[in-house]
Formats: C-alpha cells, sequence, structure tokens
C-alpha cells in the first residue's frame, strides 16, 4: 500500500479517494497513485497533475473516476505522439510529462531508448531517466550513450532503434546533438520510424531545440529583436514545420524567437516553458501538458517585415503577426491556425475525457 | 560653424554635405546640424537618425534634401502629438526623439513645462531636461518641480500650464508620480488640454508609464505569463484606450504585458523599447521613432482566457492574439488595426516625407 498519505492529506479526502480507488484500481498491488492510474486507466493522466492547488482538480477527477470503467477503457488507441518539452521537467514528484511519454510509449510493455548525446554528462543523466522509466514499470530499456559519429551506425542500436516503442533525447547542447547524430544512419531511422507514427519521440531542453528543420542553436535576450540575437543552424527534422524554443519565458526568450520566426516566417515558431510540454498528435493537434506556458508566434500571414534590409543588429519590424499563449489541457490545431481552450467540445474528439 | 567633424566623419561625404546644406539652411549661422535642419525645416527631423549605419540612410536624406523647399515648407501642420517613449532616450548625441519633441512643442517659440516628479531628484532631472531644450532653442522653460499634493493647485504653476505649448513627463517611479498629481488640479488641466489638442505631450519610462487608464505599476520577468507577475493600478489617462510598458525587450516585459492585457484585452498594450518613441497623432496613427522597436499586442478579438478561473500565479492562456513589433519609422493604425511600413504610400499622407 504506497499511496502516500502526503498526497492525501494535501487532497483532504483520503477515505473518498480510498474508497473510489478501490473500486476500480487493484490496490492488492503495490501502487504509486498516479502510476497505478496511469498505467491502469491510461487515459486519465492528463487529470492527475495534482499539485498544490489539487482541490481545484479534485471535483473533475471525482466526476472522471465516478464514470464507469468502460468509458476509459474504451478510449481510442491514438497513434505515437511526439512531445516536445520546454526543460526541467518534474522528475521527482508527479512527473505528469514523463508519465505521459511513458504511457503513450505503451507503459509496461514500452521498449524504451535515451539518447542522452546532448549531455557532456550522457553515463549520468541517462542513467537518470533510466531509473525514472524503469520505476514506472518499463522492464526494456537502453541508453543509446553515443559520444562520437562512429557509434551512430552501431548495428547493435540500429537494431534496438527498430523494435523501440518511445525514444527519449535529453537536454545539453544542441549543436552537440546534432553534430553527433545529424546523418548517421541511427537518427535516419528514428526520423523515417517517427515519420511514418511508428515510435512515440519525446525531447527536453536541447532535445526539444532540435525538433524542427530550423533550430536555434543560441542566442541573446534583453534586445529588440534583431538579426544578431538568434544563432539559426539546421536541426533533427523531426517536425520540419515548427521552430522551437525552450526554458522559454523562464529565459526570456520571447525577443529571441520572433527574430528567429523573421528568417522563417513560413514555419510555425513555438516557445515552451520549464516543466511544460507541447504534445504533438498525428492528426494536427497540439496538446499542453505541464506547468507552464507554450507560446505560438504565427508568422505565416506576416503583412511586413525589414529583414532583408536590416543590418545585423537593426530593429527588425514584424507586422501582423498571430499569438496564442497555451496553457495545460489546451490543444492547438496547426493545420486550422487555431487555438481551444481544455474545455472546449470541439476538443472531445482528441480528448477522450 | 559647429557641425562637428565627429558627424562630418561617420557620414564620410563632408563636402557634398556641406554643399547640400549650404544650399538650403543658413551655415552662416551657427548651427549644430540637426538642430538647425529641425527649426528651419520641421519635417526633416525623421530622416536625422545618423548612427553608425549612417550611410545607409544618407541616399535619403540627400533625396530629400535636395526636393525644392517650399515642398517641406509645405508640410501640413499637424496638432500636437503625444510621444510615449520608452526610457534612456538619448540625451547626447542626435538626440531625434528630444529633439521631435521640441520641435512638434514649437520649437524655438515653445513654451515647455517638465514635470520631474517621478524622480527622487527633481531638480537634477528637471534641469537635465531644461538645460537640453535651453541649448536646443527655447527661451520659455519651466521646471514644474511638484513635490507635495498642495503644489498640484499652485497658481503660478496651473498659469504657466495655460500656456504651455508642450509638456515633459521625466522618469522615476510612476507610483510616485501618481502619487504627487493624480486628481490635482494641474494635472487635470493638462490631461484636459492634450485631449482637446491644445498641446504636445511627451513622458519617458515612469513618464510613459502613466499615459494609459490602467497602469502598469511593478512586476517581474522570466516566468510565464500569470496574475501575480504584473502590479496593476490607475494611471493618468492622457491616451485611456492603451496599457504602455517600458524598456520592454530591454527588460524582458514581454511576460508581464501578456499578464496585463490578459486582465484589460479591450486595451491595446504597448511595449516600448529604451531610446524609441511611439507617436500618438491626432488621427489615429502612431508612428515609430528611435532606435528600438515599440511591440504591440492587441487582444482586442481575443477568443479565451482561464484568467478568471486561474489561480494568481496560475500561468494564463490567452488564445488569438494579433501581435505588430515596429521599428523607426513603421506606422500603426490604432483605428483600422493595421501596422504599414514607412515606405508604404498609404502613409504619405501623414508623412510629409
Amino acid at each position: 500500500m504506497a499511496i502516500t498519505l502526503d498526497l492525501l492529506g494535501s487532497l483532504g479526502y483520503s477515505e473518498n479517494w480510498f474508497t473510489i480507488n478501490s473500486f476500480y484500481l487493484d490496490i492488492s498491488i503495490k501502487i504509486d497513485v498516479r502510476y497505478d492510474i496511469v498505467s491502469n486507466v491510461n487515459a486519465l493522466s492528463n487529470y492527475l497533475f495534482v499539485k498544490e492547488q489539487s482541490k481545484k482538480y479534485l471535483p473533475t477527477m471525482l466526476e472522471v473516476i465516478t464514470q464507469p470503467p468502460s468509458v476509459a477503457q474504451n478510449t481510442p488507441d491514438t497513434k505515437p505522439p511526439i512531445l516536445v518539452i520546454g526543460g526541467a521537467e518534474d522528475k521527482v514528484n508527479f512527473r505528469e510529462i514523463l508519465s505521459t511519454f511513458w504511457s503513450r510509449s505503451g507503459g509496461s510493455e514500452s521498449v524504451l531508448a535515451i539518447v542522452p548525446s546532448a549531455s557532456r554528462e550522457p553515463a549520468i543523466l541517462g542513467g537518470r531517466y533510466e531509473a525514472i522509466f524503469n520505476e514506472m514499470g518499463s522492464k526494456d530499456i537502453k541508453v543509446l550513450d553515443i559520444r562520437d559519429r562512429s557509434q551512430g551506425e552501431d548495428p547493435q542500436f540500429r537494431e534496438y532503434v527498430e523494435r523501440c516503442t518511445g525514444i527519449f533525447l535529453t537536454g545539453g547542447d544542441q549543436l552537440r546533438l546534432c553534430g553527433l547524430l545529424s546523418e548517421t544512419s541511427i537518427i535516419e531511422r528514428i526520423r523515417q520510424r517517427v515519420h511514418s507514427g511508428e515510435v512515440t519521440l519525446a525531447g527536453t531542453s536541447a532535445g526539444a531545440a532540435v525538433m524542427g528543420h530550423h533550430m536555434i542553436a543560441g542566442g541573446g535576450s534583453a534586445e529588440s529583436p534583431n538579426r544578431s540575437l538568434v544563432e539559426l543552424t539546421t536541426g533533427l527534422g523531426m517536425i520540419p514545420e515548427v521552430i522551437v524554443d525552450q526554458h522559454f519565458h523562464n529565459r526570456n526568450r520571447m525577443a529571441r524567437l520572433l527574430s528567429a520566426v523573421c528568417a522563417y516566417p513560413e514555419r510555425l515558431a513555438i516557445g515552451i516553458d520549464e516543466d511544460t510540454c507541447a504534445m504533438f498528435e498525428r492528426d494536427g493537434t497540439v496538446r499542453i501538458l505541464g506547468k507552464g506556458t507554450v507560446t505560438v508566434v504565427d508568422a505565416r500571414e506576416m503583412s511586413y517585415t525589414n529583414r532583408d534590409e536590416a543590418g545585423t543588429q537593426d530593429p527588425l519590424s514584424l507586422h501582423n503577426l498571430r499569438l496564442h499563449v497555451l496553457s495545460r489541457g489546451d490543444v492547438y490545431h496547426i493545420n486550422k491556425n487555431l487555438a481551444l481552450p481544455k474545455n472546449d467540445t470541439t476538443n472531445d474528439q482528441n480528448c477522450p475525457l
């Protein structure tokens, strides 16, 4: 019986919680509340971000939990998503984002690869994620500790990638990650499998930055948007149509994201805060998880920029952009250029709960 | 002969410059290039921001200067504007913004009031601006050094305000400025004269922050937009329909401006960088001066926010905002919700050059 008293205390509904849980969940097994619910009733995971304000969410949770089990069990089996995480995701408490990756990769049946190559401490960081997913219940986890480009052709790694259900790119330095992996046969195969919708992919911080075709490699803040404020290069192209920035509001990166999208206005610029995730589903929807915001800067209808005439440090004009700030549960439809709140009925078909 | 060699050296066209200037301007008088042109051909001032990249602007300047003088002299006599300045405006070099305020207040015929009450060093700061405008050629300048609310009823100050052609609000602390001036008869009369279009008004930094009906009194950065990230109170209502932030990209204030406009989406949120000015004309156009950008966040068509349900530190959703980043010479039409580049012919009627 591993339901912690801390959690129950913060909920303040310990008896109900027990009663309800015992109705649907097998509490005779050793459980952690969140993991157990995630693995048993996968679709519930979105409701289980029980932080300080947990009382606020409890009515919704109760409502969901008291639905007949068949509703949850009839959840459509959505295709593997891509989770783009703004860095510093919760690794010790409710781990909403990591457990969503884990459950969408197959939960206890998952076959996981961790790619720590962005980091200069790949063994330590890879080991940390391995322990987390192992604790969640994965048996089959391998750290693909690629430290030189020749390992990007390693037949054993390649074979493992072939049978993976989930791949996780850690943080570090996005230039290092691309330098080691770009155009190796392993990353080409990962991209093929991701594009075919065969495998769930997640990347955090540097691992998020590499998702687009164009990649923000570095830059500054505390300046007017200008060409020299952002360093742009080529990413791994997992979601070619976006330009991702991470640690977004936490590191005040709006001006650099604007400077980036000014160069490639046909791409969608997405700034993701720490412990926050933009989860790209295969149907063109992006769902927000975690504790911060996802900022979408849509310059696809930009009416004017002075970028072609501007010197490298001149201020940039960008006229007529669309801006969305999205928080937990909100959904953005990439193809419809439409943001919808979490309770909008239009979201129902994509959000079984 | 006060044309400085520095300026000529940076232009690299010293001989042409002399030749051209001597064609239209009386260089037999003691002149500073910028002041002389501003006072003699007021409408040229926009072209005289000769910074490091001065060569880039020179062709345009030459073209303008070689037009017959009658073109410049036929400039429509526009009504007094309101200059909202992002702080740290150039006070020692070309002083584009301050000289535009000065010339739009009547140039050498101006009657100027400087209100330094936002500052804790009002005499020093007031004196500094007095010296600047005096050097530009104003004879009639008074520092309205209001340090307690009773002075806000001072008949001498009140009489002076009555005949002013330009009023300048310095930087400091916007709460101090409002605390000293709100609802005094002097500020009420200033607001009346500003609203009637009888006097040019400028405010920098704290003096800019007070322009709206709602005022940003303080706040933070490096967080997801949230209700506690911005402190909102009531400003002086000179341009009631806007919420102004200043030192904008320089101090990474996008998240706090988003948090502010989320509370009052019917107001236009305007973030002004340092040494940059949004000049509000009486016809609803806003022209950008200076070296940075003016960011317009238009939430008037916001389709959703979670603000009413959000806790004070919860991340805010703001869906479907319009965003413009404007730089020098660009024009924003408030009523048409339209941004136009500096060379757009639609701007001609508002931009005599």
